[in-house]
Order: structure tokens, then sequence, then C-alpha cells
């Protein structure tokens, strides 16, 4: 039936996370309330004061194509905040923003990556980077964090992951789904494996502005100016200014790297959408932005904290205390071989249907982090949905024999 | 310098256009007038009515992910128009809304395109057609038309172009950058070659409300379900409804293609932006659609006539009368091997860099379609920016030698 369809298209893995989505929603049309501790984006509106720049910007005919790679305005804005935010300067020609951080990625691997190059992805990671990898002909290289270094690479590991092959490694500090970070000095040891072996480093950094307990962001590209030229540094707008639906991410990287991916997205889709790259550079140059920023955290953290005392004091689970983004990874491992009202437990993804199921709470099953041992659950989602959702939650656990 | 890129990002051709653009840009930002006539989109704002729906789902709070190949409200608008206009049956989950229809160009062939894979593309073309070919991999077959046709291709050209491995035609009628348009009959002629030699068809149709001397447009999928069914069909916003900027194309096409289109997208971009949807959705419901459509097809159309009647005119070239979009192509290989102010001309590129220097008139040079003998002139600016800029066109050509 689909044998006429490109190989490429073929290698795309069918998503491990449908069956699960789709049942969510059908429970939903049917008027059944659905807690969703699926979701991946902030539960807050975008902030009045973009809306309100967008909604001029469309006004005064800001609606045409831009440069491929986006406008001077926007470009600058974003210099400014990775000199302000991390002493990094890059001019506004080494960046490229494209429709959401996901293309920047995809630009990235595409004009980095031919048949065979081998990308070395931390694992638990996200789904998209293998998916990136394969359908630019790479091959993904999972690299499992150890549950005593929290699920994050060592440098020793990396080494031992480097063959001839090896041209690209994705960090993502701070990370989704484990809502972790690699301190500085981690980070560092990272980086000297990486010199060393000449690798190019795609740093997504989208969870940047997302960090608790004092924490701050380090980007690998601060390393060395060697490193830096060597880094695709990736971020965007949608989890900082609650801005997913505009679709603004960016890179910042070399001379040479941006000016490729700006031509590629030059045929491959063009612009961004004109008016979100108009809010974008309003998200980074009124002051309001920074509030936004700040009141956001402050909200995340507190939900934060009131999820963990809650899975703190759950059976047969343990989990990685979150310090970034909106997510905590919990270990359900105990529980596979044993058994809830007579059903044998034996993989994430069954133990979120059955979550679905009897709590009608949405989860998502670490089969689609590469992590199977867990199952993450967001909290960007009011104080209510979850303690009503973790209670069941836990009355499942509580059920387990 | 740069040999650490892909062979893909190698492979991507140079700007053809782009010494000219930068020049035209420079003279603007000295303050000097450039008209532009390389312009490809309608100088006409973005109809009120839609940038008010979208100042409402922005503030409805519609600004966050939607499903990767869109809403289903804008799935069904595009069914209906499909409907409405082609007499064509697609269910909305066959239609994929992407991120302009460069993008959607770009899924159709990732998805059904291999390593050399051929590619048929009719000459002049739109010159992404070639890029987004290479970039995945196909092997573009340039099939130029000749003059005694108007530079479309017959269908014992088509048929001498294909072999073995010939896998998708690309057809853009009406064309860019010709201007003109395949009438029912010549379309079910190369219907029957394509149905005969089982090839898919990628059926551009973006300039589709801009046609003139009442000429209607006739899509090839409508030729028989099984053209239909290996058909797909390519259409956006931007040019109906003055939207280049807000970034909606989409494809129609069987559930195979489409599926695997939504699904390396989800991956590549995920959704285009969200805003833009709704107001993409408002665009076709409202009714002030249809009078917005017939107000710009009037205008356009009676500045075509005006540019004809002074490109008629003139000494030393020729041009195909355009019935649709907005471009006159006009024939310059005449001056060729003649002079202008000592100098010898010899290409289209040099010509436009003249026409540039002299005349203040930015236009693009047929090299960047596969038609050396061409410049592309738009008429999507004032009367009076065009009779300026023909005016001093046409004592360029009055100096020739």
């Amino acid at each position: 039936m689909n044998n006429y369809l490109s190989k490429r298209a073929k290698s795309l893995s069918p998503s491990l996370t449908l069956a699960i989505a789709a049942k969510a929603k059908k429970l939903a049309s049917e008027g059944i309330k659905v807690i969703n501790f699926s979701v991946g984006e902030p539960d807050f509106n975008t902030p009045d004061f973009i809306v309100e720049a967008a909604n001029i910007a469309m006004k005064e005919g800001k609606t045409k194509y831009t440069a491929a790679s986006g406008i001077i305005e926007l470009k600058k804005a974003v210099s400014q905040k990775l000199k302000d935010d991390n002493n990094l300067d890059y001019a506004p020609n080494q960046i490229v923003v494209s429709n959401g951080a996901k293309q920047s990625l995809h630009n990235a691997i595409q004009v980095l990556i031919d048949d065979g190059d081998e990308v070395i992805i931390p694992a638990p990671y996200w789904l998209t980077y293998p998916e990136l990898t394969t359908i630019s002909g790479g091959v993904a290289v999972c690299v499992m964090g150890s549950k005593e270094n929290d699920y994050k690479i060592t440098p020793e590991q990396l080494k031992k992951a480097i063959t001839k092959k090896s041209k690209v490694l994705i960090l993502n500090s701070p990370s989704n789904p484990m809502g972790t970070l690699y301190t500085e000095n981690e980070l560092k040891n990272i980086a000297k494996v990486v010199e060393k072996h000449d690798l190019f480093v795609i740093s997504d950094e989208i969870y940047d502005e997302l960090l608790y307990d004092g924490n701050t962001h380090y980007s690998i590209a601060q390393y060395s100016d060697k490193l830096k030229e060597k880094t695709v540094l990736v971020n965007g707008f949608s989890k900082s200014y609650a801005m997913t639906g505009w679709r603004i991410g960016y890179t910042a990287s070399n001379k040479v790297i941006a000016d490729a991916m700006d031509s590629l997205q030059s045929h491959t889709t063009s612009n961004p959408n004109t008016i979100a790259q108009w809010a974008s550079v309003e998200a980074l140059s009124n002051k309001k932005g920074k509030e936004f920023l700040k009141y956001m955290k402050e909200t995340f953290d507190e939900r934060r904290k009131f999820m963990v005392k809650l899975f703190e004091k759950m059976p047969h689970i343990s989990f990685v205390p979150p310090t970034s983004a909106f997510y905590v990874m919990v270990d359900i491992s105990k529980l596979f071989g044993k058994s809830f009202e007579g059903v044998v437990l034996k993989s994430a993804h069954q133990i979120s249907e059955i979550l679905l199921d009897n709590c009608k709470i949405a989860t998502v099953p670490g089969e689609a982090f590469g992590a199977s041992n867990f199952i993450r659950f967001s909290y960007s989602l009011s104080y209510e949905d979850i303690k009503i959702g973790l209670d069941c939650f836990n009355e499942f656990l509580l059920k387990i024999k």
C-alpha cells in the first residue's frame, strides 16, 4: 500500500504516544474530563503585551515576506539576549530564525549530517532528536545516563561512544524529559571531550529560563571560542514566553553554518510567520518580558514543590528531583512483574494506559524518550488537577500487589 | 572552510538573484528609490477582516500548539474550497497544513523521492522545484517548453523525458514565472501520459485565483480518480489573500501520503503558526474573502493590460501574453550580442544589473528560472511605478546598438 513512499518516510517511527493521545481525546469528546499530565507547553496565555504587539504589527501591514532567516530587529534582540544571559557574542547575521526550535534543530542536522554520520544523543532524550537524525540519513547513537549520575551522561560515557563516524553531540540542558540540568562543571568536563574529539554540538537550550533552586543557565558555547565555533545553540520563545503556537525558534552558530541553514530554509519553508517575529521582538525588548518570566517561573516552582511532595509519599516509585523545565520523570520499574487488579504490569506504556482508563489522567510513557522505566508527568496544570490526578495515581499504587 | 557541511548543504545553489537584491537594498538604504519589479507577493495589505479574526483568535488564547498538520476547522474549510472550486472530494484528514506552500512542496518531495529518483520539471520553472528535488536526493529533469507552445510542455515532450527512474511530475499552472496557464484540454493530454506511466504529480496551484480573460482553473486531479490518488495538490493563502507573511500553505492528497507528510512535519517543524491558521479559516469562510479576491484580481488585471500595452511598443523584446498570476516574462535574447553604451550584452543577469544601475529598477533575470533568454517583470506595484520603470526600460532599449 505505501511501498511508493521514500525510505525516509518509511523510517519515521510510528508515534509511541499516539494511541494514548487518541484515547484521551476520545474520552474528552465523550464529555469525560481527562487530566492532562502529558502536556508539553506552559498553561499560561501569551502575555497581553506580546499579543498587543502582534496586533499592532498586523495593522501596520507587517504581513509580508521577510528574509528567510528572519527580520534584522529580531536577530539583534536575540544577539543581545545571548550577550546579556551568557556573555556570548554573536553578530545578528549568525542568528537564523525558524518555525519553532524544532525547525532550528532540523536545519542544523540537515546541514551537518551525511548518510552514516553518527549523532550522539544522551538518553532519556526528547524523541525528536533520533527521528531528525534518521530523516537526515544519520545514525543515532543513544547513551543512557546512569541513575547514580541523575541520568546525565559522564565524560567517560561520551568518550566510549565516540567513533570515527561521530560528528555531532546533541545536548539538552535543562532537559526534557528529565527536568534536570548539567552543572557548569559537568558541562566543562563534557566540553573537554568534545573539543578533543572535534565534535560539533547542537545545544538545545529551550528551557533555559525555567530553572529553580537558584540554578543559573550555562551554555556549553561559553566554554571556549573554539567550542563556540562548533556549537549550534538552539532556543526559542515557546516555553519562556508561553508562545508555543507562534512557532518562533532560533539558532546561533558560526557564519558558515548559519548561511547554510539560511539557504536551506529559504527553499524548504522560507521565513517563519512575520507577525510572530515582531511579537518576539517585543517579548525580548519590553521589560514586561522579564516580569512575566519571573511570575511564570515562580508559579511553576510552587507546583513543582507541591508535586514532588505528593510523589515522595507514594510507594513503589522513585524520581530524580527536578530542577528545571516543568516535568517529573517517575521511575515505575519496581512495578514490573507486580499486578494491578489481576493484570501483570510489564511496561510504562501499559501502565500509562491503565492510568488513563482508571484515573482519567494522560501521561507520557518513557518508551517515547528511550527510557522504558519511566513515566513523565508535567506540572504545567492547575494545583487542583495535580492533586486530583496524583491522588488517583497514589490509589493505583496502593492497590499494587 | 565549509568542508564539514553535509553534501546536501553543499548542493544548494548559490542564489542567482542575491547579488542584484543586495545591490537594490544598498541603493534603497542610500535613500535612492528602487522600483521593485522583482516582487513575488501582492502589494495589497491582508484584508482587515482577516487581521481582525487573527486578533480575536490571539485574545481568545488560540496561541498554543495545534495538531502538527493543522486544526480541523481549517482542514474542513480547505476541503470545502476544493469541492466548491474544483469538484474534488477530499476528507479533512487528507489535508496537511504547513508553513507556506513551500513547506507543502518540500514535504511532498521528501516523502516521495529517494536518492536517484527523477523529478520532471517543466521549464521555465520556479527555482525552488529543482532545489527541493536535490535536497531530497532526487534528480531534476528539466524540460523546456517551446516558444510555439507558449513555453508549456507538450505530452510528446513529457513522454520523451520519462525513464525507468521517473517518479514525479511537478506541474505549476497557473505558472510562475510565465504567467501562463495550461488549458483544461492541455492538462488532460498531459494527464493521459502521466497515468499511462504511473507517475505521481505534485500540482502547485498557488495562483489559482489570479486568472484573467475569463479563464477558469482546472486541477489535473480532476482528470480521474486514479490520477487524483497519485496527485499531491499544493495551494495556500499567500497569493490569494495577500497573506504571504502569515505562512499558511496546504496539500490535498491520498491518505497514505498525507499521513507520511503529517508524521514528517511533526518532527521537522510541528504545526504552522496557530493564529495564522485561524485567520485562514476566516479567509475561506467569510464572504468578504470572495469580495477581496474579486477586487484584487480586477486591480491586477488592469495593471496587466497597462503593462502589456507598454511592452508591445518596445523594440527588441517579445513576450507571451500573460493570462494569470502577476508576472510578464520578457524575452530579451535579441539583445545578446548588441551593445548598450559600449557594453556588449550577453546575459539576462547582466541586463538586469544594467537596468538596476541605469533605471533603478529591480527585475529577476531568467537564469533563476532555467530560462536565460528572459527577464521577469512583476506587476504587483502601482501604475505610477510601472510607468516610470518601464519608460526607463524603453529608453534603455532605444539606446541599444
